[in-house]
């Protein structure tokens, strides 16, 4: 099943030339999950061929805007390009009322469903669980309300022993059935029991996803064994004191929550404009978490 | 004095991946005054070189989101970047409303006064008179309340006869009171008319900024005789019925407003996304108004 994510924007609030404010486009099993939605997303999204229309469910981390000011031109456009299926938004409240005042003075009907779940950044709350994954909202601690999204795959199917099922000829219909766990019966009535049979699934997959945040361990259990960890890292660390004032994190302690968590793999995201080339970032994180890689505009991780 | 138009996005509300929505920096003497701020005209503004520091006024012709959504994230940037002198914004007035709530909510307090100025699309208001420029707002005729801007330069200052003037020897001082048409004395009591020592000055130059609308005679005596006519053309004429049914101008009718306005020179834009190249639609408004040009993003025009 697929299960990667494609960084449509890296920067801070501060534009930037070559980098755009944040967004995310992950792809599961070919349904896309939009997190995040900074100005621009639009363009990014045409400029990198992921198809806006293919998208069923949009999380906004928090409000401020270089974390969704793009989302009302999204919806326009979706409207205008004649969408007709539903959208899901999962956001704070206070999103909903923006997006309707604007619509209301543009005098746009827009003519999809939009189904809105209200996000809670005071605790630990499940959002959606479908055949795919299920996803979860967790508390950061940024300045205002803010969550992060963990996006953890459903339990796989366990793997046929081909070679086995083969010899005893077991109708390929049943197939689904082992590989949901069933004990098979042959047509003499012998039990063959399931782990015979086959061998269990890989492990479900996780990406977890940490918007604007200071480093704060109250989210370390949630995130634990991410196979990808986002992170923002705005600052470097000789800046830790800009960081702590303005709750967010340096490159070095995002390195620190990737290796405390366990994460098999760390992006680094939300630089500072202060930042021509990012270098220095990446390094100071791989210092304490090797496995760190950039988020840049553009660029897909397998998860 | 220069007075000069720099296209920064030039396409309708549907975003297509290499035009940017509505949005022009215009230089007066060096002061910017911004026409419409569609999404990412912060990035556009980055990657033309137009020092956003430097706008002193903005003007928002209406409230679809092609024409305003790239304002609140500009707003924010000006605050990130330190700005504290004032910031006027002339705009339906709908648009306070809808910024202070995005404010509201991500919890910023602007460090710059805003000064609104609410337009009214009933009639034409003259907006602005400064030493460079008189500013007039005017009724256009789309779907929801739309205004057009009219930038006019002030009389300029009559040009001194350099040769008569040295040979007179009259003090360098009295050199902007023979500008501004005052007549000169000399020592030995001798009186001198303007009109000996000076020629007239050039007439004022003139912008009209036509934003969205219908075909529609009522607006063309504002507009009359502009150096540069910027006018919305986002159809060809064979679309003429949806350009009636969504209260825009085909690119046929631009040219006919330039001839029947006697402009100098028009610019044509917000172009469908339809539309992959422009040739045609350029042709179209040339057939009728030979001094067609296309808004391309990043161009300059001077007027």
């Amino acid at each position: 099943m697929k299960f990667e994510v494609t960084v449509l924007g890296s920067s801070s609030a501060t534009p930037i030339f070559n980098r755009n404010p944040t967004a995310q486009a992950l792809n599961i099993n070919e349904r896309l999950y939009l997190i995040d939605c900074g100005e621009g997303t639009q363009q990014q999204m045409l400029r990198f061929d992921v198809k806006a229309s293919r998208i069923d469910y949009i999380f906004i981390s928090h409000l401020h805007g270089d974390h969704y000011l793009g989302l009302v031109g999204l919806l326009s456009s979706l409207h205008l390009n004649g969408r007709t299926k539903p959208l899901h938004i999962f956001c704070p409240a206070p999103l909903k009322d923006i997006i309707d005042l604007q619509f209301k003075y543009s005098e746009t009907v827009i003519h999809f469903p939009i189904e809105y779940t209200f996000t809670d950044a005071s605790k630990v709350v499940k959002l959606v669980e479908n055949q795919d994954v299920t996803i979860t909202s967790f508390p950061l601690d940024h300045r205002i309300p803010c969550t992060g999204f963990l996006f953890r795959e459903k339990k796989r199917l366990r793997k046929l022993i081909k070679d086995k099922i083969e010899r005893m000829n077991i109708p390929i219909e049943f197939y689904s059935k082992l590989k949901k766990g069933e004990d098979y019966t042959d047509s003499k009535g012998e039990l063959y029991k399931n782990d015979e049979l086959t061998i269990d699934s890989d492990r479900p997959r996780a990406y977890a996803y940490c918007s604007d945040t200071l480093y704060n361990e109250s989210y370390f259990e949630t995130i634990a064994n991410a196979d990808l960890l986002y992170h923002e890292a705005t600052f470097l660390d000789n800046m830790r004191d800009r960081a702590l004032e303005t709750h967010h994190t340096t490159a070095l302690q995002a390195g620190e929550v990737a290796l405390k968590t366990k994460a098999e793999k760390l992006m680094i995201g939300h630089f500072s404009a202060r930042y021509k080339t990012l270098n220095e970032l990446l390094d100071e994180s791989r210092s304490v978490f090797p496995e760190t890689e950039l988020a840049i505009e553009g660029k897909t991780f397998s998860i």
